[in-house]
């Protein structure tokens, strides 16, 4: 009767380049497990965490999947039913890879299936929005919303949660790799000017059209002429050793862009197939590992379904 | 044997609220026309000028439809041939519509279809800017390319002339006003700030990306959500008299959208129907005229054609 349920949340890309704040992808791993099960204390609790090495609260106010899951549970009006929850962290956090973000969609999921599917994924996002934001401090939806509900996912505006998914290219692959170097989201926010210029800004612009033309017309030589950030890249990328080497060689190994994912440190690139995917990631790898980074690459198709019931 | 040709090139609406220097798009009138035909003097020679009040100069090196023809004839490497233009001007100076750009596309058309069409349009558009130059000192397509291919067109990077064609939802028309209030470009420009926050860059990519995305999908109430300026609009909007009654009188009449148009001093709305179109018309032609300002009205579905031979 309480065998409970598994719940799957990936990985996801932020900004793309181009889309500050407004775009990310969705990755098919790493991610994070929640299992939940009813329990005779009402509300949710916190078993079990494991992969987070003792830094992740136990605390629903402060734990972003808890209070995603808490926040469920309260608008759906269920204030006598208790779940449990075990947290298994299985991607890195302050990677860049959208951690929080995972492990605050994975608890809004794990209610909503525990409790039968009350939700659509759709309306599951505020809440998993208001879970990273304990984590984050904003009410960004760029990692929140791929993670979701998969797919490169557009956001005219965040505090609307005006969300869209965007059309895919057949063949598209990500790689991401994540160097064991440690920059927190505040940090990677504070270096950045609340100042930009108009000129930049207008590139800027130019650029996010031209990756939303090129995702819906298949265009692949837009879409790499549109991977381009003029205004945060040049700011951040002197917090990630080697950005500027990496970079370099994945565009020369093939891919049709590279930037920061998120906030860094990680670094992902976009190609046109496996192959191309595959050669990226060697030159990702090689130049850390030359250089005694430790350092995780991760090869993936971009993630169609978001998180899913394991 | 010496007929000749005459060519029409469109008015058009550069910027269209999120798209500084980046969105235009082409009315069916007002519009410039050209005759061409052959001379016995090597080169252009400007024959006639109408409609112009006097303003325009004969000389081709300072004449925008002038130096788009001659641009044209070099590039065909064509010493001997000898072409004249009357050009009569059938749309307002200094309006925002796009007037010098109109005549600069009615240049290049007419001599590439006097010499039978060597150039497709797309080859055109370089000789166009050119001419357009001239008038307005900006290597900017944002009212070229829509007078010269027609649409609605999204420019990623003006320098390498990265021009897409966007898909246009059924019904969409346009309003446009020009009251009879002087501003010079050069003068709309002086008054933006060189810089602007990265907050509103977001927000202005937000809004470019959402009307994208609405173009494509169909989406009015999206592309309604999207058309809003956060930049350019707050500072030019003061330039012109009644702007922020008209917009509000408006967008209570249905339109989708209200902007400026270009640099200014027109004002142009989107709306989803003819109807709406002529209603937010009358909304327009009220306040300026109740308030003493002589204006022209234009009600235009957005023209698909772009620059033709008549």
């Amino acid at each position: 009767m309480n065998a409970g349920i598994k719940v799957f949340a990936p990985a996801t890309v932020a900004n793309v380049a181009c889309g500050f704040d407004i775009l990310g992808f969705a990755l098919e791993k790493p991610g994070d497990e929640i299992i939940a099960k009813f329990s005779n204390t009402p509300g949710i609790t916190i078993t079990k965490i494991t992969g987070a090495k003792g830094k992740l609260p136990y605390e629903i106010e402060k734990n972003t999947a808890g209070f995603a899951a808490q926040s469920v549970l309260n608008h759906l009006g269920d204030k006598s039913t208790g779940i449990s929850l075990e947290i298994h962290k299985k991607m890195p956090f302050g990677s860049g890879l959208g951690s929080s973000a995972a492990s605050a969609v994975a608890g809004a999921m794990a209610v909503n299936e525990l409790l039968k599917r009350p939700l659509t994924k759709r309306e599951l996002l505020p809440f998993a929005v208001l879970g990273e934001q304990i984590a984050d401090g904003a009410y960004h939806a760029d990692n929140v919303a791929p993670s979701l509900l998969g797919g490169i996912i557009f956001i005219r505006n965040n505090k609307e949660l005006d969300v869209h998914r965007l059309p895919l290219p057949k063949g598209l692959y990500a790689t991401v790799v994540y160097p064991h170097v440690k920059i927190l989201t505040k940090d990677a926010r504070e270096v950045l000017s609340p100042n930009t210029t108009l000129q930049k800004c207008i590139e800027q612009n130019g650029n996010l059209g031209g990756l939303i033309v090129g995702l819906y017309n298949s265009d692949l030589d837009l879409i790499s002429r549109s991977l381009q950030d003029v205004i945060i890249e040049p700011q951040r990328a002197q917090l990630i050793p080697h950005f500027q080497e990496i970079k370099e060689s994945c565009l020369k190994a093939g891919a049709l862009g590279c930037s920061i994912s998120g906030a860094g440190p990680s670094i992902f690139a976009l190609s046109p197939n496996s192959l191309k995917a595959e050669q990226v990631a060697v030159e990702m790898e090689r130049i850390f590992t030359d250089n005694k980074i430790k350092n995780q690459v991760f090869i993936s198709q971009i993630n169609q379904e978001g998180a899913i019931k394991l």
